[in-house]
């Protein structure tokens, strides 16, 4: 996480610092216990967040029990993210989930879509539900969409990385000994997906920013 | 026409050698006037076509009134495209058309939701409806993804073309005057999308094809 976020650009800093910083971030632990509530709850204190997202982070289904989304229980070592987004529902924080396979923090927000359409929903579907879900074909691609919009509602183009950065994004990743999602491979792919297509995806959307900065011009015929 | 066709890879020759040599093509004119409807005849006499496709050839509305996609009528010059498809219609040849705004030949398929949805439907829906109808955010996509397509049917990989050879073509297309249809510039874009956007669309389609011919991998976890 810490390796990726730096090859995106963003300046690995205490907390105090990131707050008050832009292009800077802090990457913190969450237990994978019960002791994540009280985790929760003192980020809460601390941060006084005004927004939560989650992308591509799993969640538990009614029973309580997480599932990867071939339907395989998660691993025992998960971070209970779950309690910051029942925290956040709790306070009336806003939230967003961002996923590709229905087991992921939002998809609560369609629950019963997923225990009819996805292969193994009944058992995967989470509970977790966030306000808006953006559900995506990969998640990272649902992320970078949420940045293009944010960056045509701001009318920024500094925001959305390039295709360079996607490329040291993924080979940090990597390099880390992440895997593609589809595979289990530790090549430059995402969920089966070769770079070259999240380079595509970032420049569609880079595109689609650009454009939507054109004003008044209107073709002759 | 000529010229992007054979930057595409698509060698110019005489019909009768192209209708035998794979990756060969042909470009014949077509009558502005009713005696198109004798050379559409003439055509299918000398080719006895097995199929017929047109992306975004502009067609006819019921009152035989062709229109650019802003409403405006189409240039007296234009080719009479539409006696190709009403004779094929009326032999039983299976018909494709590819178009991006609903003037287009084959979007008399869908012409009521042309008239409801598109500004200017009214007047500029086509009547010239095709067996098949592919509606793309841009045509050239579409027909892409209909190659792309066809090489997953045919497990095929040399018949998309790739992302140097589509900057070639649109360079061929504008060093023959031919505009960008948003904006009317000579520029390297295709309706308003730079040509890092039009290689970005073929980088992903390739992607799919790729994919699809990977067999029996399963991911360990």
């Amino acid at each position: 996480m810490s390796a990726t976020a730096l090859a995106a650009g963003l300046g690995l800093r205490n907390p105090d610092y990131a707050s008050k910083t832009a292009f800077t971030t802090t990457v913190l632990p969450l237990a994978a216990d019960g002791s994540a509530v009280a985790q929760a709850e003192a980020y809460f204190e601390s941060f006084s967040p005004t927004l939560v997202i989650a992308t591509e982070k799993i969640g538990p289904n009614a029973e309580g029990i997480a599932h990867m989304s071939s339907g395989t229980p998660a691993a025992a070592s998960r971070a209970r993210a779950e309690h910051i987004f029942d925290l956040a529902a709790a306070r009336g924080i806003p939230s967003i989930g961002i996923g590709d396979n229905g087991n992921e923090i939002g998809f609560g927000r369609i629950e019963g879509a997923v225990k009819k359409w996805k292969p193994g929903g009944e058992r995967l579907a989470t509970r977790v539900a966030t306000d808006v879900l953006f559900p995506a074909n990969v998640s990272n691609w649902g992320a970078y969409g949420v940045i293009a919009a944010l960056s045509i509602l701001l009318g920024r183009t500094d925001l959305l990385h390039d295709v360079e950065t996607e490329r040291r994004m993924i080979e940090a990743c990597v390099a880390t000994h992440a895997v593609d999602g589809s595979t289990g491979r530790h090549i430059l792919a995402v969920d089966g997906t070769p770079l070259a297509m999240q380079q595509a995806v970032v420049t569609m959307l880079a595109g689609i920013v650009r454009n939507a900065q054109i004003k008044g011009y209107k073709r002759p015929f």
